[in-house]
C-alpha cells in the first residue's frame, strides 16, 4: 500500500507548505489552502491536512500542538442490528463533518460555523474499542488484537474516569479554538447515540515556537520520543495489511495510556540521579553512554566500573530485543487544573503523559515492552498510570465512502 | 506617569519585534532574545515580554495565547506578623523567579531548567485579594474597591471551587509548555507558605494562526472583546496614580469572572436570534445598526418598525452610560474536560469564558456595568457567572526590585 495514500490524481492535491521543517521526509498529506487567504499575512491558521487516504490522518502525520482524545460508548438501544445502525450512523456523521471540518468548512449542523475557519492541521481520526464490535454482532470481524491490556502491577487505573471506551475521537489541530469547536460539533451531532465519557486534553510546543525537528519533552523535563518510526517502518510497523480481516487493510491500533506524574518527589531527585533513571542527558537528551540525541545508546559502555546506562534505566528496560517490539510514538503532555479532593484539598498539580503508540499489532509489537516496563522501570517511582484504552483505528476513507464503510453497511 | 514604563535607558531595552501587528501603537515592552536564537528558524519561542517597570507585564501588554490564572491563599501560620512576613516572602521569591524566567532562563530552584529556555512570551502577573490585607496587619493600605463584588441575581457562584483567593498568579505564554512550568515552578517553590486553591486555564486563538488584530471569538462563536479601551486610555482608566494609596501608583484592579456557556440550548437558538441576544452580527461582529466590527453601534437606528439593536441585547445594555464606565477587557475561552457527576454522568461540555477586566477603580468603572447586566441581558439565558474575585495587581518592580516592595517590608 503505497505511503502517500489512495485515489487518484484528483485526490492528491498535496502541496507541501514552505517552512514546514521535515515534512517533505514524511510524505504525507499537508497542504495550505489559499482560497480564502488573499488578504492574509503569512499565517498558519489555515494549513490543512488531508482528510481523504488509504489512511486516516492523525497517525503519522506531525502532531499539531493540541489533541483533545474523546472517549465514547455507544447508546444501548436495542438488539446488535440496531447497535449496528447506530454505530453505522455515527460514522456516517464523523466522516461528513470531520472531511468539512478538516478543510476549513463549517459541519453540517454547525451553530458556530465562524469557529470553524481555521482549521490549524485540524485532523479527526476514530477508533473502535472492543465494545463497538460485541455489541454489534460484528464479533467476528474484530481484530485479534483488540481487547484490554494485560493488568500491569504499576497500573493504578480509574477505569469509570479513564478507562476503555466504545469508540474515541482523536481531535489534533494547532489552535485551541479549534479544538474546542470540532470537538463540541463533532459530539453535539451524533448526541442520543453515543455518550460522552471522558475527554482528555494534551499539548506540546505550540507552533512555530521552536523548529519542528526539536524533539518534544515531558513536563519531567525529558525529551521524550527520541526512538520513534520512521516512514520507512510505516507499512510494515504500523498500518495493517488486511491478511487476517480484510476490510481493515490500512488501518492500525492505537494503545492511550493516561501516565501521571509525580513532579514532588520527582523534582526532589539530584539532577543526576534523574539522568541515571532516564538513561539519558536531561540536558540534550544524549544517551547516557555518550554521543548526542539521536545516537544509538551503547548498553555495554562502562564508566568508572559501572555500567553507563543503568540497566533499570527507562531506556534500558525499554529497549526491543527484537525487530517487532517497535510502535510509533505520539505522545502528548497533559496539565488538567488540579481537583479538590473531599477533603477541599487541591493537590500541586495535575500532570503528566498522554501516552499514545500506533502499531499494526497490539499483542506483538506493543505488549512485550509495557510488560518489561512494568515489571521494572526506575522512572515507575515517579509515574503512574491511571488510565488505559486500546482501540483499533479504521481504515482512511477515499472521497465519496464512509469511514468504517468496509465494516458496517 | 509614563506609558513606556519606568527605569532609565538602561532598563527600556525595547526592541519591538518585526510583524507583531499592532504592538507599536500599544507601546509596551515586548523584544526578540536573540542570544540563543542564531542556529534556529526564524520562529517566535524565544520573543520575551519585559518584566520589570512603572507597571507590571499582563495588562496592557497584548494577550498571548495561553494563561494559567492561579488563586492561592496564604497559609495562617500566628499573627499578622508572621502572616506579613510569609507574604513578602512570597513576593521576592515570585519576583525573583519570574524576572528569570520570563527571560528564558531557569527559575533559582528549578527542577525541569530546560523547560524555561521558551518564554514565549511569558507574563507572570501577581495580584493581592482582601484576605492578603486583613490577615498581615495591612488593612490600612488596602485599596477602597478591594472587596467582594455585590451578589448578582445570574450569579451561582461556586466559591470553593473558583471563588476570591489571597493571592493570584496570572501566567500567560504563547506555549502550553511554558505555562505548565511556570505554574509548576511558581507554586512549588512558594509551598508551606500558600496553599493552591484553584487554577483556572484559558486560551485564544494560537500565536501565527491568524493576524494578531483580528478580534478573538468566544465559544459561542462570538467576536468578544470589540469593545475595549486603548493606550491613549490607560493611564486614565487602568493605572492607579498613587493618590488614594501612595504605595499603589502604577497598580491596577483586576475582575476575574468564570462564566459558564450553556452551548447546548444556545445552538438550538436561530442565527438571527442569536445575533439579537449580542446586538451584532456573528459573522463578522458588526452592530446590528450596520457598517463593520469596529463602528459605533446606532441604538436609534429603526428597521421595519424595529430597534435594530434591541434595548435588551448584551450591547445595548454593557454600553456605558458615562465616560468613566469603561475598563480593559482580556478575556479567554476556556473548555475544560467535562467531570462525571455523581451518578457518573458526563456533561457534554464544560466551557465558557475567564472574563478579566482591568480598571483603576472597580466600583466607579466596572460595577454599573455589571449591575446593569445582571439585572437584564438577553445573553444571561446562556450564560451563568459561577466563579468571581477580585484582586488589586500590584505597581511594577524596577530592576532590583521586589514586587509589593512599597506594601511590605
Amino acid at each position: 500500500m503505497a505511503e502517500s495514500g489512495g485515489g487518484g490524481p484528483a485526490l492528491r492535491r498535496r502541496t507541501l507548505f514552505v517552512g514546514a521543517a521535515g515534512l517533505a521526509g514524511l510524505g504525507v498529506g499537508v497542504k495550505a489552502v489559499t482560497a480564502h487567504a488573499s488578504d492574509e499575512a503569512p499565517t498558519h491558521g489555515r494549513d490543512v491536512v488531508e482528510f481523504y487516504g488509504d489512511h486516516q490522518a492523525g497517525v503519522t502525520t506531525p502532531p499539531p500542538a493540541h489533541v483533545n482524545y474523546v472517549g465514547l460508548d455507544l447508546v444501548s438501544s436495542g438488539g446488535e442490528r440496531d447497535m449496528q445502525a447506530a454505530l453505522a450512523g455515527v460514522l456516517q456523521v464523523w466522516t461528513e463533518d470531520a472531511a468539512r471540518l478538516t478543510a476549513g468548512d463549517p459541519a453540517l449542523a454547525d451553530s458556530e460555523p465562524d469557529l470553524a475557519r481555521l482549521p490549524a492541521r485540524l485532523t479527526v481520526t476514530v477508533g473502535l474499542g472492543p465494545g463497538a464490535f460485541t455489541g454489534t454482532g460484528l464479533e467476528n470481524r474484530r481484530p485479534r488484537w483488540l481487547h484490554p491490556l494485560p493488568r500491569y502491577v504499576i497500573d493504578r487505573l480509574d477505569q469509570r474516569r479513564w478507562g476503555q471506551t466504545d469508540v474515541l475521537l482523536q481531535i489534533c489541530a494547532d489552535d485551541p479554538i479549534t479544538i474546542a469547536h470540532a470537538t463540541r460539533v463533532l459530539t453535539a451531532n451524533v448526541a442520543g447515540r453515543v455518550r460522552l465519557r471522558w475527554v482528555q486534553r494534551g499539548f506540546r510546543n505550540a507552533r512555530g515556537t521552536q523548529d519542528e525537528s526539536v524533539t518534544m519533552r515531558n513536563l519531567m523535563g525529558q525529551v521524550d520520543g527520541t526512538v520513534n518510526l520512521g516512514p520507512a517502518d510505516h507499512d510494515s510497523l504500523v498500518w495493517d495489511d488486511g491478511a487476517e480481516q480484510p476490510w481493515f487493510a490500512g488501518g492500525t491500533s492505537m494503545v492511550l495510556r493516561r501516565i501521571a506524574m509525580n513532579l514532588d518527589t520527582w523534582q526532589e531527585l539530584d539532577p543526576r540521579d534523574q539522568e541515571l533513571s532516564v538513561g539519558r542527558r536531561i540536558a540534550d537528551g544524549a544517551p547516557l553512554s555518550g554521543g548526542t540525541e539521536h545516537d544509538d545508546p551503547d548498553f555495554e559502555a562502562v564508566v568508572d566500573g559501572l555500567p553507563a546506562i543503568p540497566a533499570s534505566s527507562h531506556i534500558a528496560r525499554a529497549r526491543r530485543r527484537s525487530e517487532v517490539e517497535r510502535f510509533l510514538r505520539r505522545g502528548y503532555n497533559y496539565d488538567d487544573p488540579p481537583e479538590p479532593d473531599a477533603a477541599g484539598n487541591v493537590p500541586t498539580s495535575n500532570s503528566g503523559l498522554l501516552f499514545a503508540a500506533f502499531q499494526r499489532d497490539v499483542d506483538a509489537q506493543y505488549a512485550p515492552v509495557q510488560a518489561r516496563l512494568a515489571e521494572h522501570d526506575a522512572l515507575n517511582r515517579w509515574t503512574t498510570p491511571i488510565g488505559s484504552a486500546v482501540y483499533a483505528i479504521l481504515p482512511g476513507a477515499r472521497r465519496g465512502e464512509v469511514l468504517g464503510a468496509g465494516l458496517v453497511r
